[in-house]
């Protein structure tokens, strides 16, 4: 909203312009659906902004999230031919991830390490400006992927990198962590009437 | 999530798939940012399933939906050109509704109503699979658009019709007749600590 107004200006020695392009850590949490959602609708406003845009999908099953990534990936292929935009990169832990050559038997646990290693390669090299971290928070509730090791690394991650971490049940150091963080509140929902998933609108 | 299984299931007479398949009318609420953004990747999905879109911007100034306006409309364009995904429609009140010849002077809640107007002829003409009514409580909550009306237009549009309406301070009414309501919840926010709104994050 253009209301938005700062509540109070910190002594941090920064001008407003250098105070407000700074990197952002945002969190998307809560027990509703929509977390990764929101994110993705969030990374429209990136695309418009010429931001390069990685997502990572820290999810078993890529049918959930369908929708927004074919409307993605098609305006990362836009982008590719026309130069509007931003160029957007997929990768999904559930099909294993694309730069790792699959072994026999999944290990979600090494699957989920992996992919946080690339994320981390990635923040060092500036490889984007925009990264969804998808379902991330699990990783780190389960004790695949070290929480202090994510807040250090986020923490100290060079240049102009924002970065969106969606999941349930966030922890309490990746909140004190991030500059925003969104809780997203069931009032009501359709599943509760017995209605399931529908095309165009779970997925 | 896949794991979503419906609480209960209601005796009323349908088939999963046919209450599956019901239209929804989602309400996007709270005093968060990100209600609007959370709509626009909602469409996502919508696009991908080949649901026409219609979107009403019920908001003075477009300059803050312009990264997703952007990203929706090539969306747009991309289907017109190749047949992929789903036409995009954006109605923005702000400029004058694109459908009516604007005379001298703005009246806002001459032009909210006209908008409503406008959107009861499309869903009579079921014109637009998927709506987002964008700040739409707004209007509702000033008395500028009667709110048994919205509930009962709603109520009874006929085919195959998402809508989706965001905003603070969505009525009562409104939150009764929705399928689906999101409320996001501040935990955190840059604005805070005294940072402003930044490209590719907040627009």
């Amino acid at each position: 909203m253009p209301q938005g107004k700062p509540t109070h200006v910190p002594a941090d020695g920064l001008t407003t312009r250098q105070r407000r392009n700074r990197p952002l850590l945002l969190v998307h949490t809560g027990q509703m659906k929509g977390k990764s959602t929101a994110a993705f609708g969030l990374a429209l406003r990136a695309w418009t902004a010429g931001m390069p845009i990685g997502v990572f999908q820290f999810v078993k099953s890529a049918k959930w999230r369908v929708g927004e990534e074919n409307a993605l990936r098609a305006l990362g292929e836009l982008h590719e031919r026309t130069g509007q935009g931003a160029p957007v990169t997929w990768h999904k832990m559930g099909e294993g991830w694309s730069w790792i050559q699959r072994g026999d038997q999944a290990d979600h646990a090494a699957d989920a390490l992996e992919g946080w290693r690339q994320i981390q390669r990635d923040l060092a090299e500036e490889r984007y400006k925009f990264y969804v971290l998808d379902e991330f928070t699990y990783p780190m509730k389960w004790g695949w992927v070290d929480v202090d090791e994510v807040v250090d690394t986020l923490a100290g991650r060079p240049g102009f990198q924002h970065v969106v971490i969606t999941g349930r049940d966030a922890h309490p150091r990746l909140v004190e962590a991030a500059d925003l963080v969104a809780e997203l509140t069931k009032i009501k929902h359709p599943m509760d009437a017995g209605q399931k998933g529908q095309k165009g609108i779970e997925w």
